[in-house]
């Protein structure tokens, strides 16, 4: 593992390097600028801003203390603390980044910047369609200024609805709106520097430009993907695009009885996302993830290795919900609804065994919606699908999520099962879950859900273990990760080798000019400070 | 000015801080590296490579040489000898430029590092619907690939077809279909570094990944956009993503009596493009550009002021062009077509005296399209309109683009024109000709042509004086360009000043950080490298 050593034998956690001195001086001095009371070191405060999945007495991604400030000013503070007393921050929005190592910081013993307390909706623009938020605002939080204004206007949310939008979009997360396709319902940021200087991208960099939040570049070089999935600043406001209610709307639901649809279901798909039939971010659930959701393995198949094409064929048909269930939606004018779902259903059901439904609703009609992914795809918030891995029977469910990047082709789709779920079962003795995000009409996300019970200590280390070897092994076949999990994100992003570490190289290079002092979220994504690089 | 001074004492035109000996040497490694025919020096040579609107003896911006690759390793070659030698680069593609400064370089006596020579298009993807160029490739180049393969593709093309395709995506250009919205048709590059290194974007970054031109992002922070508009590194190939034909497209026309139907028009566009109604790029032109196109001034105005509107009212009258002619289009399902056209008819023409008209056609007709109009919207590339700029009555029209960005509400569109109408009438005593060119459903760049005879030194200085003007006027009411042209880049990006210039500061920490001695394209929009920075 590339960074800092652990320091498991320490009687008290401190950053590394840190003297107990300069920790004191240090969380003197951010209790100075945020307030005592937002300042939090008990290890019982502590114990929220770990891992949520991790076994409980594991250690390794524990942080220090907590640092709450509430208005930039005071983030610009907390950065200059930590510049000049060397304190690594770990910086979140809401920390709900569960799968991926929740509020965790990558680096034990790190100061954890959090904003939850920054959590105000700076702006609604009815006209242009966007909002402006803090880090701190949730899916809820912005979906219910909506409502509040009585706006008629939808926000593209995630399946859950607790977590932040700023740390979403920071994380490269996938929303399912339309105006969401390749994670692009952004416009406009403010950031802090490591050095406390605040900058704005875009058109924001020029004083009373009223553009700042509606067009996506500026002069010169456009620097908003460059503070997504990195640690070169601290987000503290973001412009998001919202979508004006549509005339109709119409959740779809694909499915589909045979494991080997998948391929030509796959290549009807990207000729309907390439003509803009379908304009959504859909997601494509094999019979086992769709199952975790309703039900658990016991009813199915009691053995200890993975669960066979028969048993899942048996309980597929016994569920209803196929070898794999699409969910998608039509959003418009009811004439251009109508078209498009006899052309989709049309072309689907050319698939023998292939079965398209849908129903229309007025988007009043939204927010009172059943199903959690009809109102995920209408914008609505919810927690609903947040219990979906008891699979296993366990006490309490986790996840680790192993994510890797596909092309759209029903040839590609299928490899990468294959490779995937031969790993899973081979190697970890697990069964194969697996949601498909095609995040545009050419791209597709394959989420692997590894899912364990968190309270089985030797079934969690088994679960990360299994996780990072798919890591590996997929990498051979030629599938990188959309996004990585604390624990294995040095990992990961050791796969994108090509020549000998050329874009970690020319990171670490930006990383070292911006940050000298290595103090914001080292580790994050496998980018390092110098001074911890190599094992330093 | 920021940067080096002039030398417009020296006999042999040398960059600046560059010894005879230097030079000498960086010629005959250049010379060694790209083969000797492919090094130009001459004058005669250089005056290919200068901004084809400057006045014939102007020479600020003039290169020394001007160097032409062949491959990456080429490349990668030239860039390590002018690393060694201190030899500032200008790169570009084709160095189509016109109206922002054509191939010149910022920086005179800079080498000019032209990559006309990489013209291959390495892959067409059927599939997923991509190509992947080299960055000599013209859009004339794709299209006859396309055309050649048998494809049926569309790409989204610039009005002009003679420009690099990879120069204009570096540029923030601007093209017309609805994939070029916000310039986002472009997936994955590779880039040689300032140090002679290659970089892969995105998936690009993991060896034998297929995805890289499909997923817009990697894991870790995304680069791509900080290649564009910049000088940290040169692009040698980018992958741009294609259309497939649709069942029927059919441009249309709209034609607005008065110059106050701006606003009006305006709503009612942001209103269909935000729901999707329309979704390609559509361009709005002003009376006076409009009839650059057609006529020339005199036969409607002879005074020496700013043509009066009584004046352009006749004239738009009689040429049939109207205050107002927006050119969009629609592609898709005949039915989508039918129903969207019907909607957006009765949208506009609520305007009173505003009128749509269309034609549909199959995509097969695409290419034998009369219009220039109707061509450019279906991605089949010419070179129309590139004789719009005569309108002064002048032997050779020239133009300079001053391009601020605005959002598009009727609102902002109209203060927009009154300002700039302002300041052109009357600081300039120039006639306002305007293209408004909605990037997406929120903002559009405000395209003012400059046009002045080439030929009449007074004149084209008047313009380029003019520009700036513009600039630093139109920055006072919080306009910012999206694009500089070379001769007040500087002063463009001197209007980004928040925060003490953050933006800037921040980009220049990059550029000190990737390129220290400072040979990639200096000056380019503003980021000097610390050598030449204040005046140094």
């Amino acid at each position: 593992m590339r960074g800092t050593s652990a320091r498991s034998d320490a009687p008290v956690l401190l950053p590394p390097g840190v003297t107990d001195e300069a920790f004191a001086a240090a969380r003197e001095q951010f209790a100075a600028a945020v307030g005592a009371e937002h300042v939090l070191s008990s290890a019982e405060e502590l114990a929220e801003f770990r891992d949520p999945f991790a076994f409980a007495t594991w250690d390794e991604y524990t942080g220090s203390a907590v640092v709450m400030p509430q208005s930039v000013e005071e983030v610009q503070e907390v950065v200059r603390i930590a510049n000049r007393l060397r304190i690594p921050l770990w910086v979140h929005g809401q920390g709900r980044n569960n799968g991926y190592g929740g509020p965790a910081p990558r680096l034990r013993g790190s100061v954890i910047l959090s904003l939850r307390r920054m959590n105000r909706v700076l702006e609604i623009d009815e006209d242009c369609a966007y909002a402006v938020v803090e880090p701190g605002v949730r899916w809820f939080d912005l979906y219910d200024a909506l409502r509040a204004g009585g706006h008629r206007l939808m926000v593209s949310i995630p399946d859950l609805g607790r977590g932040s939008v700023v740390g979403n979009f920071l994380e490269n997360g996938v929303t399912y709106l339309p105006a969401a396709q390749d994670m692009a319902a952004y416009c406009g940021m403010e950031v802090v520097l490591a050095n406390g200087d605040v900058l704005r991208t875009g058109m924001g960099a020029m004083p009373g430009n009223r553009a700042w939040h509606v067009y996506k570049r500026g002069l010169g070089p456009t620097l908003d993907q460059l503070f997504m999935q990195s640690n070169f600043g601290v987000v503290t406001r973001l412009g998001v695009w919202l979508t004006p209610w549509p005339e109709c709307y119409m959740p779809l639901s694909l499915r589909a009885g045979k494991d080997d649809d998948l391929g030509p279901i796959v290549d009807t798909l990207r000729t309907l996302m390439l003509d803009r039939t379908i304009e959504n971010v859909p997601q494509l659930w094999n019979a086992v993830a769709m199952a975790s959701i309703l039900s658990s393995r016991a009813p199915w198949y009691q053995g200890d290795d993975p669960m066979p094409d028969q048993a899942i064929d048996r309980m597929a048909r016994e569920l209803g919900i196929g070898r794999w269930t699409m969910r998608f939606a039509l959003y418009g004018d009811e004439a251009v609804v109508d078209h498009r779902f006899a052309k989709v259903k049309a072309a689907f059901e050319r698939i023998p065994g292939v079965e398209v439904r849908g129903e229309k609703h007025a988007p009043e009609a939204m927010d009172g919606l059943q199903h959690p992914f009809d109102r995920v795809q209408a914008g609505v918030p919810n927690l609903d699908i947040d219990q979906m891995t008891g699979w296993y029977g366990g006490e309490e469910g986790g996840h680790i999520g192993f994510s890797p990047v596909g092309r759209l082709t029903g040839r590609d789709a299928v490899e990468m099962r294959d490779v995937i779920r031969g790993l899973v079962e081979r190697e970890a003795r697990l069964d194969y879950a697996a949601v498909l995000i095609p995040t545009n009409a050419r791209s597709f996300i394959h989420v692997t859900m590894v899912i364990f019970d968190t309270k089985d200590e030797a079934q969690t280390k088994r679960a990360y273990d299994t996780a990072k070897l798919l890591v590996r092994e997929a990498a051979t076949y030629g599938f990188g990760e959309y996004r990585a999990h604390l624990d294995f994100m040095d990992l990961a992003a050791e796969q994108y080798s090509f020549n000998d570490h050329a874009y970690r190289r020319f990171a670490e290079t930006i990383k070292d000019a911006v940050d000298p002092n290595g103090i914001l979220s080292p580790g994050k994504q496998g980018i390092w400070p110098r001074s911890m690089r190599n094992g330093a």
